[in-house]
Order: structure tokens, then C-alpha cells, then sequence
């Protein structure tokens, strides 16, 4: 169905627009015909063709591994997104230290794994998986706002746990965690430290080694770039198995034929929104506080997360807005603001069709009928002053 | 590095340029900007737009279903290309055959896997990690010309034999499997079978259903589609584990985010390729043959392929021509053809780098010696005649 001229996009969190920059890295990529094997061919190939693959490939991953703050561009392992990056490390990383162990002659040991209850499915359905590998899991409990305290993932430590998992921004409230804290900690048990970076990277800055962390996921279709391409930082030194095996590309980490023209235009976007955070963090944080104040104004909605240190500046991000909008299902309320002219959402687009309230508010302390009227308003570099005005409009509208 | 007006690219089997179809599909989705989101949006939304993307994605999958001869559209699980759809096959398959052995109460089941030496990497990589988990494997030796015997599985079925995997077509020396009879076989004997099409599929005609293969993996970039998007195909009834876990997209049996947009270019190509396949068949097995008669005159190579059924029509694909060039060694002749304006390979490009002889040539019982010494050169929709002249030309100044 076509869109009205006026329609306004509003759930920046579940995916974004292609930006101009990644689509002009992509250009050349994208010629029909036999012209296009002069960017377009095998990167793994010995011939030019294949040659000019590799090197587009090679300064993507460079201009990756800058904007991120990874130490070397070796760092960055191409996969095809966030899902798969995450899957990767939690798997390759519990893995690794369990051979490790088996190598030492320490053939008792049972891996333990922290991660917390407000991760996103693709690492929270891991868990199954894991313990039917004899891995034990401790999922930490977040604080009404959202947060996983320092001191609870001190509890939770011991000699045996390998990795802690805990996302960097969640995808559904915001939060944003206090990862050198947290990895730190992990480091002073013994344990490795991965993040899921994919809703921090380009809205709040992230210098993946000055954080401490050892791997990390992100995403290009999160930073306006194009969907199927992410990747995964491992820390130089870090052993992790691969998940995906073959023909041995990405040095053995990743295999598979890699998508070069998805690999530009992730790298061009990628670029574009770190560059642009400190800018644009100040400019939403704005659009996001006064879409609290006027969502919230009259009691139509409430903030779904409350904290005590309620510096949202620092501790939320500056693009999502998750409020409760009692006595209306989310499912009704974005069908409703759809007609209306608005794209929201009820939470993860992952979990679309889920009879069962977020997991996240839940895990928040959030009673069951009021999760289940949840509404995420997510924006991004396009969105303007006038969406917002124009949203709220909508919303009381709707509401009323 | 520029190539010049006249390069040649005969590398069809490392990857193909895009189509003029899938480009056409694909353009929708790569407007900059956030016009962008009016198809792309996460196919998993609930608004407008993301409707439209899972509507663009579902169209897509009846078009691909079509074109290879899936028997429902739900038969087809959208991957990031080959190597997940092997790997996710192979693992999934033999994983659900365990847990079903498990819940049956058959404790003592240890599964058994059944391939052979010719497969790509993303089969035989999985072999050690399989061995690891408990699973006996088996490796079928092919015969001299790249054939793997119908005989030769038969005797190597057990009673808890899980899954055979065996290529359609081969993509180092082109040779094509009795897909039917080793299916028939396989099932005869209590197991799954899984092919790897991805060489065939718009090479040779491939109709799923009719195959009887319970599992198929195939690539968009194969096809002149997009790289880092592919297909499993999965026959309806068939349980497999999923390989990438999160959100649940695609029926629970792969998770992550669509590439809504590269899906859309798959599937312009992949029904544009198959449909050429009556045409291009003929054509192409003529540009094969010339290419080995001129090749191999005056001694200069011989093919690496020696069969004793020698059909060439029946039993080969018409786009890979696989020689041997006594006492000049791949890397040199391949290096020398790029200068000369034409890229061809020694092998697959997964392996390119690799000191070691290719597995698939060792494998049909060429001596080291000569194996280092093969030439891939591999044709598609935009080789010409005239393409094939001015390579053997240049091959014959290269050599002598």
C-alpha cells in the first residue's frame, strides 16, 4: 500500500532509512550487467575484479573499526547481522574457554554464563541451547529503570563463569548500561565481557576500546544502512569458534562468500551516524523529553521506565520513547496512530504477534496488563520538530 | 584498480554480476532518504510500511518456490547465502533426528552423517564439530570423473544413518549428481537427504519437489543476484534446529532481520536465471566444448574430469570448464590471464590462498602434482562467443 505524502516514520528502533551516504558507497556496486563485476566480483577472488572486492571490503572495515573505537581493523569480523553476531560470540566464546579448559586437562569443567533479563531475544533464546550444553546460566534482574546494577553482576561471578553478556542500550526502553562498570567487574572475576551494541552504535558514542569489552555486536540496518550486513568486534587475542563454517573467510571467524556492496554502504553509514552523534544526541534528547512531557501531560500516558537517577541524559537514549498508555492493548494503539499517518511500535518488531507482554517491562516489574499498553516511539536522524507536534496531535486524538 | 574496456570476467562459478532484473526489483527498496521506508521497513512491523516489506518478501518467496519447484512458498527459509543454508541443514537436520531419537527413549542413538570428498567447505568444515557432538561420519570417494556412485551410498547406510548431503553440481569440475536416485536411495536406507543446488539451480534445471531431496540450499549471488542472501529449502514435514536464534522470523528456523530488499533481488534473478535455463543450457554446453576442444588441442591441457559415461550433457554443468596445464601452476597461469584481461580461477574462491592442492581434484585421484596446476574457467549469461575466442588466444600465448 502506498503511503500518504505526509506519513511519518516513527520506529527508528525496529529499522531505518537507507541515509544518501550508503546508498552513493553502494552505487557502484549496484550497475547492471556484465560493467558490474569490476566492484562486483568475489571478494576472495585473485584476479582484479576480485582484488577491488577485497580492497572496498578492506577500507569498509577500517572505516568500521575508526568509528567504533576498535584498536585494529582486524577487530571487525563481517557478519549478516546483530542475530548473528550475538549468536555468535554467546556460543563461540562459551566455547572456546570450554576447550581451552579440556586442553589444560581440566575436564570437570561446566561453563557458567551472566546475562541479564532484558537482552534481546537473540541472545535470551540462546539459553535453552546453552544449558542443554551443560552451561549454567544466571539471568540478572534490571531495576525499574531498566538498569543491571554493577553489584549484582559481582554476586553473580564465579571461578567458572566464562563470558557475561548485557546489552549496551536496550531496544525497547532505552537504558543504556554502565558498560566499563560492568565490564570491568566481569574482567576482575575472570570473565570475558560481550555487549550488544547494535541500538548504541551511532546514537550515543561508543569507543569499543576504551569500554573495556571484549566483543560486541552492531548492525548496519540500525545506523541507515542496508539490512543483512552487521558485525562483530573480538577483541585481538579473544578466542571465539565460528559459527558459520566453510570456506574460512573473515580469517576464519565467519565464513561465507561476503556482501561486499552491503559491507560499503554498512561502513558509509556507519561513519556518517558516529560522526553525527554528538550533534544529533542533543537534538533528540530534546524531542524525546518533550515527547515524555506532552504524551504523559493529563495522565494519557506514563513513562514505562522509572528511575531514581533520573538523568535521562545519561542513562537512556536520546531516540526512544517508552511510555504505558493504560487501558489501551498496543496492538490497537499503533493500528489506530498507522491510520492516523504514524509508524510506532508495541516494543521489539521482533516480537511482533506475541500474545505475551515485553519481556523487558516485565522483567522492569511491570504488572502484566499495563506491559501489555506498551507504546515505543523510536526516531532518527530524519525526524523533525514538526513529526513530533504532528504525533501528539495524533496520539491525543486516538486516546481520546 | 580500473579494468579495462575489454577485461573478460570467466570466474561465473566464484560469482555472477547483477541482472538487469534483480537491479530493477531491488531499486524500490534503495531510495535514500526517508522516502526509503515506504518498503523499508522491518518486514516484522505491524504498520503500513512494514507490511509492505513482508508483503515485497512473500511475493519473493512464491517466486523463488516457483522457480525451483518447491511444492509451498513456506518451504522456503531465507539465509544470508549458502554457507548458513549448509551448515543450518546439516546441523539441524542431524540435531532434530537426536532430539527426536531422545524423546522416543532411545538414549543410546549416536547419529551418522553421510557426504563425500567433493563437497564446498561449508559441508565438509561441519565434519570435526559433528565427530565432536558424537556423530559418526562417512566420506564417499567420487569415481574419476567427479560422480559419486548411487552403489557406493547404498553400502555405506546404517540403520541410524540421519542425513546424507550430497552437491548436485560440482563447483570446481561442473560434475552433476543423480539427485533423484541418491534421494531414493537415502530414503530407502531411513535418512534425510540434502542437497547443495547451489551451482545448479539456473544451470541445469532443478525442480525440488520432483527431486525428492528433503532439504536444498542454494545462493542469490549465484544467479546474478545480490551477495549475502540465500535459501534452505526445508520440505514440508522435515524438522530441523535452527542455526540462528532470536526473534523467531521465519518460522522459528532462522532468526535475524530480513534483507527485505536483497530477498527482492534474489528473487528477480533467481526466476530470470531458471528461466533461461532451456535457452542458456544449449548455448553455454557449446561455449563448454569449444572451450575444451581448443583448449586441450596440441596437448596444451586435458580435461580434469575423465569419465567413462563422458555425456557431457547429461552428467556436467554446461558453465565449467576445469583443465589441468601441466608444469604451470594455478596461481601463475591465473595471474597471467588477469594481465592478459581475463578472470578465471584455479578453483573454488573459498580456497583461494591455500598451498594445498584442491580437495575436489585430490579426491577424484589427481596426483598433487597435477592438481596444482588446474584452471576454472566458468561462463554465464553475459559470455559471448567472442569472449571464448579471444581467451583461448590469449591462453595459448600465456602457455607457450
Amino acid at each position: 500500500m502506498r503511503l500518504p505524502e505526509s506519513y511519518v516514520y516513527l520506529d527508528w528502533a525496529a529499522t531505518t532509512p537507507l541515509c544518501q551516504e550508503a546508498c552513493d558507497a553502494m552505487a557502484p556496486f549496484l550497475v547492471p550487467g556484465v560493467g558490474n563485476i569490476e566492484f562486483g566480483a568475489n571478494a576472495n577472488s585473485l584476479h582484479t575484479p576480485g582484488r577491488n572486492a577485497f580492497s572496498a571490503m578492506e577500507d569498509a572495515r577500517v572505516r568500521i573499526a575508526r568509528a567504533v573505537g576498535a584498536g585494529r581493523p582486524s577487530e571487525v569480523v563481517f557478519t549478516s547481522g546483530a542475530t548473528e553476531s550475538n549468536n555468535t560470540a554467546i556460543l563461540g566464546l562459551v566455547e572456546a574457554r570450554v576447550r581451552r579448559e579440556r586442553q589444560r586437562g581440566n575436564k570437570g569443567y561446566a561453563p557458567h554464563f551472566i546475562t541479564s533479563a532484558i537482552e534481546h531475544d537473540a541472545v535470551l533464546s540462546l539459553l535453552p541451547l546453552l544449558r542443554d550444553r551443560g552451561c549454567e546460566v544466571t539471568v540478572l534482574k534490571p531495576d525499574r529503570g531498566g538498569h543491571v546494577p554493577v553489584a549484582a553482576l559481582r554476586e553473580a561471578l564465579r571461578p567458572e563463569t566464562a563470558l557475561v553478556s548485557l546489552m549496551w542500550a536496550n531496544n525497547e526502553v532505552g537504558s543504556l548500561q554502565d558498560i566499563p562498570a560492568l565490564a570491568d567487574a566481569a574482567h576482575a572475576g575472570g570473565a570475558l565481557f560481550h555487549t550488544d551494541a547494535t541500538q548504541a552504535v551511532g546514537k550515543v558514542p561508543v569507543d569499543l576500546r576504551a569500554s573495556g569489552v571484549d566483543a560486541a555486536s552492531f548492525s548496519s540496518h540500525k545506523v541507515c544502512g542496508p539490512k543483512g550486513v552487521g558485525a562483530l568486534y573480538l577483541k585481538t587475542g579473544v578466542a571465539c569458534e565460528p559459527l558459520l563454517m566453510g570456506g574460512g573467510q573473515e580469517q576464519g571467524r565467519r565464513s561465507g562468500t561476503q556482501n561486499v556492496a552491503g559491507i560499503v554502504g554498512f561502513a558509509a553509514a556507519c561513519e556518517a551516524s558516529c560522526a553525527m552523534v554528538a550533534a544529533e544526541r542533543g537534538r533528540l534528547q530534546a524531542l524525546r523529553d518533550e515527547l515524555y512531557a506532552r504524551l504523559c501531560d493529563g495522565g494519557r500516558a506514563k513513562p514505562s521506565a522509572v528511575d531514581a537517577r533520573d538523568a535521562r541524559e545519561a542513562s537512556y537514549l536520546p531516540n526512544i520513547v517508552n511510555v504505558l498508555v493504560p487501558g489501551i492493548e498496543s496492538e490497537t494503539l499503533i493500528l489506530q496512530l498507522d491510520l492516523a499517518g504514524f509508524a510506532v511500535s508495541g516494543g521489539s518488531a521482533c516480537s511482533t504477534g506475541s500474545l505475551e507482554p515485553s519481556h523487558v517491562l516485565s522483567a522492569m516489574g511491570i504488572a502484566r496488563d499495563e506491559a501489555l499498553c506498551s507504546l515505543r516511539v523510536s526516531m532518527g536522524r530524519y525526524t523533525t520538530h514538526d513529526d513530533v507536534v504532528r504525533f501528539v496531535e495524533a496520539f491525543r486524538r486516538v486516546v481520546e
